[in-house]
C-alpha cells in the first residue's frame, strides 16, 4: 500500500527481483539463450534482453557464445555467468592460523591462501593488519586472472553482536571492536564487509561446497580449538533468536565434569576439543616441547599414532567420540535432522570418531531411525569457503548491488 | 507457467488468497466496514463486497451491524466474525484422560471436557471409541449455543508417521492406525481430522492462549508421564526433517544413569517425568497403594508437600529441576530461544523448578544473557487449546475450506 504498481519503488523492486530471477535461470541452465530464459523465467522476451544487457554491462553475464537449439536451425547466442570479472572473497580469522579465498562468479576456487599463525597470544589491531596483508594479496593475484573482488565475509571463532563486536573466547578477545579495525585497514569493497560465525560459515561451506544437498537438514560439527556447530534447515542456516544458536561445544556431556570457561560443568569443547584430544593422547605442546602453536603437525602425529594402533591416542579419540556422540545424540533429539557432518578436526579422525557418534546415535534411536553420519570432504576449509561463497550468494541473490 | 493469470487456476487461487486476506483484516479490525476493509487490504471496493457476501454466507463472518464511523457520516454496517456458526473441536488423547474443547471462529472457548482415564491399559479400539462418544457429546453441547463442529485436530502423546499411525510408548502403542480407527468412529466432518503429536500442539496452545508473542521464538516443555517439548520459532512450530523435533523428554542427562526404554542412558524422562518425581517423593501409586491410576490427587498431594517443607518432596523436586535445567541448557544453546515456558506438570511445580532451571541457565550463559523462563498460563489444557486453535488457524488460513 502506499506506492502503486506502477509506481517507481514498486518498479524498482520487480526489475531487482527480475534480475534475481534471470541471473538463477542463467547460473542453473548455462549456456542458454535469450529464447529459453524467456520460457524459463516466464518474463517477456524483450524484458530478458533488457536485463541480460544490463548484467552483461556489469560484468555479471558473459553474452555472445554461439549455441545450437537441437539439430537445425540458426545458432542462438549464449548467456553464460562471467567467471571474470566481479569476485567474492572469504576471509577466516582462526586461532591458529588466518586464511583466504576467492571464487569466481561462477563458483570456482579462484585463489586460496592460508598462513599458520598463533593468533591468541596476538591484539586484535595485529591480527586484523595480517588480515588486511592477506586481503592485499589476494587482490593482487587474482587482479593478474582479470578478476576484481566485490565483497568480503569473514568467519571468526565467536560470537558477533549487532554493533560490530565479536566475543571470541578461544582468542582472548572479549568485545573486540572488529568491525571498525577492519575498516580501518581494508580498503572499501563495492560490497560491505560482512562478518559471521565461522561454525555458520562452515555449514554453509559445506552446503555449497562439500556434502551439499544431499544431506538434507543438517548439523555441521566444527571443531578445532573450540567446538561449535552450523545447523542448516532448508538450506538456510538457522541462527536462534539472538543469532547465538549451535553452540554444542558448551552443551553438558559429564554433568559432574570439571567446570568450562563458560561457567558450566563438562562441556563438549573441554572433552572433545583439539586441546583435549592431544592432551589426553598425550601429545599437548608442553609434551611435544616445541611450543609453535601450530596444531597440524600434532594432529598429524595423533592420526599416526592412531594408525599403528597407540592404545593413548586410540583412549583419547574414543573418549573424545563419546562425548561427542552424546552431544550429538541431544542435539538430534531436538532438531531430527537428516545427517550429522563431521568437519573440522573431526574429519582426519573421521575413521575413528565415526562409529563411535554412529552408535551413540543408533543406540537410542527413537523413531526406528537416527541421522546418517558422513565425514565432511572439505573439512578445515569449509568456513573459509563459506565465506566465500555467501558473498557470492548474496550477489546472485541480488545481483542489483553491483550496478549501485 | 502453464495456466495464464486469466485462467481458471490462478483465479481459483487469487480468490482463495484474497479470502484468506480479507478474514484476517475482519478478525484483526471487527467491527470494521467494507470501506475500511477495501484500504486495509488494498482489494478493490466491490471485491471486497463480493468476498464479504461469500464469507457470510458460509456463516465466517456477520455483516450488518450498525457502525459509526467518526462522529458525522451516515453509520457503515459492519463486518464481524460469526462466532455462533462454524467451530473447531480440539481433541486430547493422553495417558491419563481424554480432553475435548471447542473454539469459535473469534477463538473464544465455548465448550471444555475432561475425563480421567488410566488408557495405558485399554486397547487403542477402546480409546477411539471413548473418543467418538466425547465428540458427540461435544456436538450436542455447542449444537445448543448454534455452533456446528467444522473440524477437529487430535493431540496424541507420541509420534505420528505420514501413513496415520502412532508410536505411544507411555500409552504402550506400537504403530497403532490411529487415524482409520478414527475414521471408522467419528463421523466425517467438513474438514478431515488431522492427528498432530501433544509436544507440539501443547507449544501452539500456549502462543495462541497462553504466553503468546510476548514469549517470542521459545521452547515449550510439556510433561507428564512423558517429557515432550515444542520449539516455536518466527510463530511457526519447528518439525525437523521428519516431524520428530523438540524430544526432550530422551536427551541424556545422566550419562552414567540407568537405560531408557529409548535405549538411552539417564534420559530426563526417567528423572523428571511425573512418576520418577512421585516415586522419589514417597508418592508413588504402590505407596499410595489406591491404584487409581489418577495423577492429579497425587500431584495435588506433592504439592501440598512441597508447601509444608516436606524433605523428601523438595529433594525430588529438586533433582527433577536439576535435570531439566540441564537439557534446557544444552536445548537453550543449540536453538537460542528468548523463552523457556515450562508446561503441564512444571507449571503448578514452577514455583520450586523455575528457580533451579533459571540457575542452572544462568551458570553457563554463554553470551551474558540466558533466556527467560517462564511457567505456563494454560498448563495442562495446551496441547487440547492448541488442537483447537489449529482448526481455527486452518479456516482463517484458507476460508475456503468451508466453501468446498
Amino acid at each position: 500500500m502506499g506506492s502503486t504498481p506502477d509506481g517507481p519503488i514498486w518498479h524498482g523492486a520487480m526489475r531487482e527481483r527480475n534480475l534475481a530471477i534471470l541471473l538463477r535461470a542463467i547460473a542453473t541452465n548455462q549456456p542458454v539463450s535469450r529464447a529459453q530464459l524467456a520460457s524459463l523465467t516466464g518474463l517477456a522476451k524483450t524484458t530478458v534482453s533488457n536485463l541480460v544487457t544490463v548484467l552483461a554491462d556489469a560484468g555479471i553475464v558473459r553474452d555472445g557464445q554461439l549455441l545450437h537449439e537441437g539439430e537445425r536451425g540458426r545458432p542462438g547466442v549464449a548467456v553464460t555467468i562471467n567467471s571474470d570479472a566481479a569476485a567474492g572473497l572469504g576471509l577466516e580469522i582462526n586461532v591458529k592460523y588466518l586464511a583466504a579465498c576467492v571464487l569466481d562468479l561462477g563458483r570456482r576456487v579462484r585463489y586460496r591462501h592460508m598462513v599458520a599463525l598463533d593468533n591468541r597470544g596476538r591484539a586484535p589491531e595485529a591480527v586484523v593488519a595480517s588480515l588486511a596483508q592477506i586481503v592485499d594479496s589476494a587482490k593482487a593475484a587474482v587482479a593478474e586472472q582479470g578478476l576484481s573482488i566485490a565483497g568480503a565475509v569473514v568467519a571468526v571463532p565467536g560470537v558477533l553482536n549487532w554493533a560490530g563486536t565479536v566475543h571470541a573466547p578461544n582468542l582472548g578477545w572479549s568485545e573486540v571492536p572488529i568491525a571498525s579495525l577492519l575498516s580501518e585497514v581494508v580498503p572499501p569493497l563495492r560490497l560491505p564487509i560482512e562478518l559471521d560465525n565461522e561454525a555458520n560459515l562452515a555449514a554453509l561451506g559445506e552446503l555449497w561446497f562439500g556434502l551439499g544437498p544431499e544431506a538434507g537438514d543438517f548439523v555441521h560439527v566444527s571443531g578445532e580449538t573450540g567446538i561449535g556447530s552450523g545447523i542448516v534447515v532448508d538450506r538456510q542456516v538457522f541462527r536462534g533468536a539472538h543469532g547465538f544458536a549451535g553452540e554444542l561445544g558448551h552443551v553438558t556431556v559429564e554433568p559432574e565434569g570439571s567446570v568450562c570457561a563458560c561457567g558450566g560443568r563438562g562441556c563438549l569443547e573441554g572433552i572433545a576439543g583439539q586441546e583435549a584430544i592431544l592432551r589426553a593422547a598425550g601429545l599437548g605442546e608442553a609434551a611435544r616441547g616445541d611450543g609453535s602453536g601450530d596444531p597440524r603437525p600434532a594432529m598429524a602425529v595423533l592420526v599416526e599414532q592412531l594408525q599403528v594402533g597407540d592404545p593413548a591416542a586410540l583412549a583419547a579419540v574414543e573418549r573424545a567420540g563419546r562425548a561427542l556422540g552424546l552431544a550429538v545424540s541431544g542435539a538430534a533429539k531436538l532438531l531430527d535432522p537428516d545427517t550429522v557432518v563431521l568437519g573440522g578436526i573431526f574429519a582426519p579422525l573421521g575413521l575413528w570418531v565415526r562409529p563411535v557418534v554412529e552408535e551413540e546415535l543408533r543406540r537410542s534411536a527413537l523413531h526406528g531411525s537416527s541421522p546418517r553420519v558422513a565425514v565432511s570432504p572439505v573439512a578445515a576449509e569449509s568456513a573459509v569457503l563459506g565465506a566465500a561463497g555467501k558473498v557470492i550468494e548474496l550477489v546472485h541473490a541480488d545481483p542489483a548491488l553491483l550496478l549501485r
